[in-house]
């Protein structure tokens, strides 16, 4: 991955130029580790057109040096946002940007102090937009991160029985990726079981499984800083007629939108293509929230798929396709794949079996 | 705890008026669950003389209820600042305050954008200092996130052998915490061995052990959003006269400084009971981090327990009694105990053995 690197701040660069900015204050640990590889909990860049500087305290000293090669170390010892503020001045960047989504008002204070007489403006975006476009070793710990996923879905499958509880096979599929070398989950485990499958942003409770239970499973894993995101629906036992339906219809609209993803397509007109089967089977009420979402170093970062978006997604685009049927007091169904944006299609990261018929288990 | 929230919401009112302000935001998500119990991911709270609102959107709806009936909800679909500033507006809350050390940049906008023509001031510390204190119900969980971590640690110590290696130690480590019960870890639990037990941030490794190492194992649970935090240090198989001497300095630096824990005592004081031990036994330069912090709702918060604090302990604080002596490229010691400040000394919550002379496992 460190090859890469440099190419990215030649990519900021450039978009520094087009916002007429000396330089920017990098803050958001996320862009940290894009820009840099660095890791630490405590650290911010300057980048300018010609150098890039990373500052943190003594604590990563050594770190610092390993993991952004590409970067001036400056030892900041006790604040570092006026540190950096300081060096920009000292630089001459005249207009300096800031994260505005990332950086707290006292922080800004801080920076604004270091600068003194230099003009801050706040920007957003600027590192984001790149980071939508995933290099080719970008994709190897995705696939790696998406692969580990796919094992231990396996593995919470075989403790889909009336009685386990969601914490409990939520807490076996972490521990397993773990184990197996993810360094962390890509959010918390999502195990949603009964009427608890219908809340799209169900957290995992102790509720046990029941016979005819639809059980929705969310889950990633985070691989050398990157993430993965997939969703799998299963019954438990035995399925009712309307989970059956409600299983297919999300199946055929997941793979319509699926089939449409490709470079130049836009983002609003494969969500559509979801949610026009949904719609047009009845149940257009139950799909509340977007078709998908870009994954990265974040688990949601741009592109965004969703209603009415105009962004077209582009060759390198790391996204997901998840739509959902939820019936309130009653169940669920989401179903979610990673994919790779190609120029002619996708490549479908995902590879645990999605079946067009409700799986029970 | 319900019960208390109501006394806190008084307490922070008292606050208010002393700072002039007619209400304050509060957007820290460890503020938020203090004052109102709700543990959503997306919320803010307007509290003024008279109003207690909680607004997050229609996914927490129901669980906003449960959560925090003291609370008035208001459902904000799109913008969740500039709603709060609106409402705040609406309530005539003419001078605003809100947590500069938390908000962003760009989310003050927003509330600004909201108050319109309303005064917004940034404030820092106001319901942190609140939390100092901590009421017997806040103990009842920090007491048993402390009591999962003992009996965590007697399970990892099974485990200190040549050839584990300090990821796995700690994998075991957490998933013993979480299996028992607790909802989280408080922070990535360190295993750090040989000389990397030398580095007071290590982040765990896939190093094994080896006889002679020391290993410093630094781990906390969280409970009902409550967090705990001990460190205890261990020799595998043997030690070296070098490891027991600066074990034995550390143990009776941290039972001098435990000793000296009371209401009244000021953190510098007791800091340097401590250092002066590491000093005068001739490491003062290998101990490089302040003796302790507060712990409860977040691992860190104030109290700070460092060199020349003037802050005075007060009957409720829960802090952290941790010297620690590291031998760069050779290894180190650390000993932390979690402590409830009382009137006329302390009680300590971390009951995993803490001998004076360096255990061998």
């Amino acid at each position: 991955m460190k090859k890469a690197v440099p190419d990215r701040i030649a990519r900021l660069r450039a978009g520094l130029a087009e916002c007429d900015l000396d330089g920017l204050v990098v803050s958001a640990p996320s862009n940290i580790f894009y820009l840099s590889g660095f890791t630490g909990s405590s650290g911010a860049l300057l980048i300018t057109a010609e150098r890039a500087l990373l500052f943190s305290d003594f604590r990563y000293r050594l770190q610092s040096r390993e993991q952004a090669p590409n970067f001036e170390f400056v030892e900041v010892s006790r604040d570092l946002l006026q540190g950096v503020g300081r060096a920009a001045a000292d630089i001459g960047a005249g207009r300096l940007g800031y994260e505005s989504a990332h950086l707290t008002c006292e922080l800004l204070g801080r920076l604004t102090e270091g600068v003194q007489n230099h003009e801050v403006v706040g920007v957003t975006g600027l590192v984001e937009d790149l980071r939508a476009i995933k290099s080719s070793d970008e994709i190897v710990p995705i696939r790696a991160a998406a692969a580990l996923a796919d094992r231990a879905l396996d593995h919470m499958i075989s403790l889909l029985r009336p009685g386990a509880t969601e914490r409990d096979i939520a807490l076996e599929g972490e521990f397993f990726m773990r184990r197996a070398g993810a360094e962390a989950v890509a959010f918390d485990l999502i195990v949603a079981s009964g009427p608890r499958s219908a809340l799209p942003h169900a957290q995992t409770s102790t509720r046990e499984l029941q016979p005819a239970d639809l059980v929705v499973i969310d889950m990633g894993a985070t691989v050398n800083g990157y993430c993965s995101d997939m969703t799998r629906t299963f019954a438990v036992q035995t399925a009712t007629e309307q989970a059956r339906q409600i299983y297919e219809i999300a199946h055929r609209a997941q793979r319509a939108a699926v089939a449409a993803v490709r470079a130049g397509a836009r983002c609003g007109e494969v969500d559509a293509l979801a949610r026009t089967i949904i719609d047009e089977a009845g149940f257009g009420d139950c799909f509340g929230h977007g078709l998908g979402h870009g994954v990265g170093v974040d688990v949601h970062e741009v592109p965004y798929l969703r209603k009415g978006d105009e962004t077209k997604l582009a060759a390198g685009n790391v996204v997901t396709v998840e739509p959902g049927i939820y019936l309130p007091d009653i169940g669920g169904v989401r179903l979610e794949d990673l994919l790779v944006v190609q120029a002619d299609g996708a490549e479908t990261l995902t590879t645990s079996a999605m079946p067009p018929e409700l799986p029970v288990v």
